[in-house]
Formats: structure tokens, C-alpha cells, sequence
């Protein structure tokens, strides 16, 4: 079975390379910036060539939908580099070109702040998307680049999709009506999200879930069923959103970046702040045949849980990744 | 007949890449920084990217000998993308590779100062590659970058072609028996650069030529065969350092760039520190031709003539620009 995976932020070495080949999963968009600069994303880009070349047994670079096949019938697990932030491109229209080429695929328009691009979901006022968004929207809509607004507030994520020309993705959110929080997306941008042809990818992040942690898988499944309803069935998959083998100065990182001399908690707060304890059913890659299992239990067919689990993403970098030669 | 350029430096514009593919260029190493950091020589690079949309019908990107056959083939010019410096790699051995999957297929370890990988033609002492350069040198012969050593030092250039595992190029410089200036090249560079299948390209920009600006074309054709009997008729080419378009605040930053408050007049003087008058056989792409048959009177025979013209460039980038897949 195909299975991707539309978000995950792990701290790689070989062992999980390792254990995301053995789980079978065809590919995994990976994060390769919160925060950084256009100088410290080359960095980490480039960190990412050397792992290519030490662990090209297990991992290729996925800029294609034919990457992720090949990965497939070459039992590697193909990597495709997104953004959660726009931060990469600091002020400069050229660097969206530049991140494709480079192998960049996927950029949320914000992380959870105000960005020159667009407003995070933590703000408390939502001005939409800016001028400069609109130059961007429509620039990554040429070179094939997917416009993510997961962490991006509502009106700017409604907007977004009214502007691009190309579906959009949600990779990693779930629905307000299953979890109340600001990371999780309405019924008005999940209905939107699906007629616009556009993908959520559902979280497993404890704290997108009912009961967080303790969210059973029952619940959890019975939440894609109703969520597929509203967006379709070709519009859902998976972002699980897994964060493994990081300490917590990672998610001091992730939730204040350089903007705060504060803390920052995020979705936690300050008497629970560490990274939460992922469900029992859905702690590492090997759990994605729970997932599986789960869907078919809530109803799913066959052909539904093989959609949901990597065929819809599949479809959609296929559609989503090619530079435009008419523009 | 393949003509190729080993260096011009050129502010471009559709009527300039309009007369280079009139003249029969099949493809020109263009300069992308001098002196540009990171962030700078990507900005540089994005320009290209909209030249190349802008101007699809005259130009591509050259990223191997393939690609400079494509443009013979279809009538347009091949650009090289190369840098007169290291320092659009800052302090970063990553990005070796970041900028040659960004196109980048030509470095000089240094201009004319001591750079943080080898010493500058115009410094007093030459010590030599450094530890960051021997380690570029390594990265640069994986990916596929050709070493360039047009601007450095003899020592260090000597060392570059002991050090490097793949032939280097001196892309646009002279011999010294034939005008004895800084920048142009001993006998003993031009052995040892021959003698490791290396490529020279002569040089055409007036501060490298006898009698400067009145060269006559007799005498420059018969300095290139001087060279071809030293350094072989395999490792000749032209580099002509055709510099066109550009107002003299370009050639301030070109020599002085951020690292003197004062003025250098590089290869000029204070009372002569304009851009220098071009010879009259040779002024714009056009005049290649001349060459041609300057080289012919001179006694090359046409096969001869064609290996100078573009045939050792070819046979060279093919070489040259491959990814290494074994390392």
C-alpha cells in the first residue's frame, strides 16, 4: 500500500530512516525550516544532501510524484522538503524559483505568526493575505509549489484559496467540530478546502485531538469519516504532524523562534510544556497500519482507506508539483 | 561551428543576447558575483531565471555539454553559470553543492585578494590553499564545479591542480611571456596545467594583452600558437573577458568591492582607471570571426581552429560538470 505521510518533524538518523522503510511508508513531507533565514535554510538543505548521500539505501529526494513511485518499487522512502514558514524567502519574490529548484515543494504562507505573507492562527486579528502574499501566491503557483496554510488563521486561509490558481493543502489540522483549538480548521474552511480541490491531512498531534492524548482511535477514525463527508473522500489523507527524537529546547525553538525574549507555550502552557505524549495506538511510523485498520473499522472500503492513506496525496503532488511552461 | 566563451562579463539585455546568438555563440561562462554573499548571489541568480523566461527564444541554462548542444541545436546562446570568487559560498562547504544544483558549474577559489580557500593574484604573498580549500577542492570535484584559478596566485594555483582529482581551468588570463602583468599566467603554470589535461582561455580584455589596447590581431594569434605548443592544442580555448554595457561604478565595485574605504585601480591606474578601449578586431561577440581567422593565418589548420573556437570547451564541460556517483 502507498502510504505518505503529509507531515512529520523528526530529529533523523539512520535507526528512524530505518524504521520508516520497515513501516512501509512510500513518503513523508518533511520539515526543513520554523524560522530560519535564507542562509540558514541553505544549511539545513544542504544537511539534507549529506543524508541522501550516507543513507541513499533507505531515503531518496522526492521533487516528483514519480520520486514517490520510485521510492516505492525501490522499497526507499522518499523525502519531500517543505516549509512550514516563509521565512526562507526573507523579502525576495526570486527565492521561491530558487527553493524549487532546490528541491522545495511545500510552504505555508505563515508558521503561527503574522508573516509578510500572511496571518498565523495566534494572532488575535487576521488581516488576511498582504501584497507581497499575493506576488508569492502567484509565483509558487508557476513553479509548482504548494501554498500551506496549516498554521495560517482563517480569513488569510479562505483568501489563499480564493487567489491561487492551483488547490491548496491544510497538510497537518483537524476540524474545529472534533477539537476547538486554533490549529484546527472550520467546517466553512474544510467545505472550501474540498471544493477547491485542495488536501487536509489529518493530525495526530495530541493536541489537535479529542481528549488529546488520550484520544482513543475509535474517535479518531470516526472523526475522518465524518471529516470525509464534508471535504470528500479524495480530498483527505494523513499529516500526522509526528515529532520524534527532539529535546525540548527544539520545541522552545519551534514555539519562539527569535521573536519573544518570553515563552512562548503554544498549544501547551506553562505547566505543560514538554512535548506531549503521543497516543498509544500512534507513537511512531509502524503505527500507520493502526491507521488503517481504524478507517476500515469506521466504514471505510477499501479503495477509501488506500485514498486516504496515500493514494490522495499521491494524486495531488502529481497534479501540484510542475512548473507551469506557459507562464 | 561551436564557438564557446570561457568568460564575458556583460550587463545583459534582450538586443546583447539578440547579437550573441546573431554572431554564432553557441554559449558564454557568464560571471553571476564577484564579491556577492549568499543571499546577494542568489538574488543575482534569480535574475537569471527571469532572463531565461524573458528571453526563452535566445537563451537556456547550460548545466552540461548536452545542454550547450541543445542551444547549437536549436539556435540559441548556452549560459554558464560561474562565480569570479568563493564568496557566494560564505564559510560553508554545503553550499558546494546548493549552488550546483542551482546551476552553478565554474569557481574561482579567489579574485584578486586573499579569499578563505587560496590567495589572490594581487597579494603580496601567496600561501597557498587553505584547510577550508583543500576541503572545497574535494567537494567541488564530487558535485561536478570546475575549479577556476583565473585571478589567484601562482602558488596557490599550483596547488589547486596538485590537490584537485579533476583537471582545473585558468578561464580567461594570458601568458606572461607575451604581456607580463599579475594577472597573466607563467610558463610553468601553463605546463603544469596542460600536463593535467587543464583548459586556458585566452583573454581578450586589453590590461592582459601586449601593447594593451593596440594589440594587433598578428600578434595575438601568434601567442595562441605560442601557448598550443606549450601547454597543447587540447587545452587551449578562449576566455575573452568581454566586458560590455556596464558604467564605471561597476568596475569600482568589481575591483574594490567592500574591502577597501579607499580606491583600487586593479590592473588600471588613477589616470587610467576607465574601462580599458577594447581592440578594434575585437569588440562585441560579433567579431569572433576575426579570431577565427586570425588563428587560421597564424598556421592553426581548421580542425585546429575549431578545438580553440568551442570543440576543448565542449570536451571539457563534459567532463567537468557531472556529478561524481561513487563518492
Amino acid at each position: 500500500m502507498i502510504v505518505i505521510d503529509g507531515l512529520q518533524y523528526v530529529n533523523w538518523n539512520r535507526e528512524l530512516f530505518q524504521a520508516a522503510k520497515d513501516a512501509g511508508i512510500t513518503a513523508i513531507h518533511v520539515t526543513i525550516a520554523y524560522w530560519e533565514n535564507t542562509r540558514e535554510t541553505l544549511a539545513n538543505i544542504g544537511d539534507w544532501q549529506r543524508l541522501f548521500r550516507q543513507h541513499g539505501d533507505l531515503i531518496l529526494h522526492a521533487r516528483s510524484a514519480d520520486d514517490v513511485l520510485a521510492a516505492e518499487q525501490s522499497g526507499r522512502v522518499g523525502i519531500v522538503f517543505g516549509f512550514q514558514n516563509c521565512s526562507p524567502i526573507e523579502d525576495d519574490l526570486r527565492y521561491v524559483q530558487i527553493f524549487h529548484e532546490l528541491g522545495v515543494r511545500i510552504m505555508q504562507l505563515s508558521y503561527n505568526n503574522q508573516s509578510l505573507l500572511a496571518t498565523g492562527c495566534y494572532e488575535s486579528r487576521d488581516s488576511g493575505i498582504t501584497r507581497f502574499g499575493k506576488e508569492v501566491i502567484r509565483e509558487m503557483n508557476r513553479v509548482g509549489m504548494v501554498i500551506d496554510m496549516s498554521h495560517s488563521a482563517e480569513r488569510s486561509t479562505l483568501e489563499a484559496m480564493e487567489l491561487s490558481e492551483r488547490p491548496i493543502a491544510i497538510t497537518h489540522a483537524n476540524p474545529s467540530f472534533f477539537h476547538d483549538a486554533l490549529r484546527n480548521k472550520s467546517t466553512t474552511v474544510l467545505r472550501a478546502l474540498g471544493e477547491s480541490g485542495g488536501m487536509l491531512g489529518l493530525s495526530l498531534y495530541p493536541f489537535h485531538l479529542k481528549n488529546g492524548s488520550d484520544c482513543t482511535l475509535d474517535e479518531f477514525s470516526a472523526m475522518a469519516a465524518e471529516t470525509a463527508e464534508i471535504i470528500g473522500i479524495d480530498n483527505l489523507g494523513i499529516g500526522s504532524d509526528l515529532c520524534l527524537n527532539w529535546d525540548y529546547q527544539v520545541l522552545e525553538w519551534m514555539r519562539s523562534g527569535r521573536w519573544t525574549a518570553g515563552a512562548d507555550y503554544g498549544e501547551g502552557s506553562a505547566d505543560n510544556k514538554d512535548w506531549p505524549r503521543q497516543p498509544e495506538w500512534f507513537a511512531s511510523c509502524k503505527d500507520f497500519s493502526n491507521l488503517a485498520q481504524g478507517l476500515k473499522k469506521a466504514g471505510f472500503g477499501d479503495d477509501d482507506v488506500r485514498k486516504v492513506m496515500g493514494l490522495n496525496w499521491l494524486r495531488f503532488f502529481g497534479a501540484a508539483f510542475e512548473t507551469r511552461q506557459d507562464t
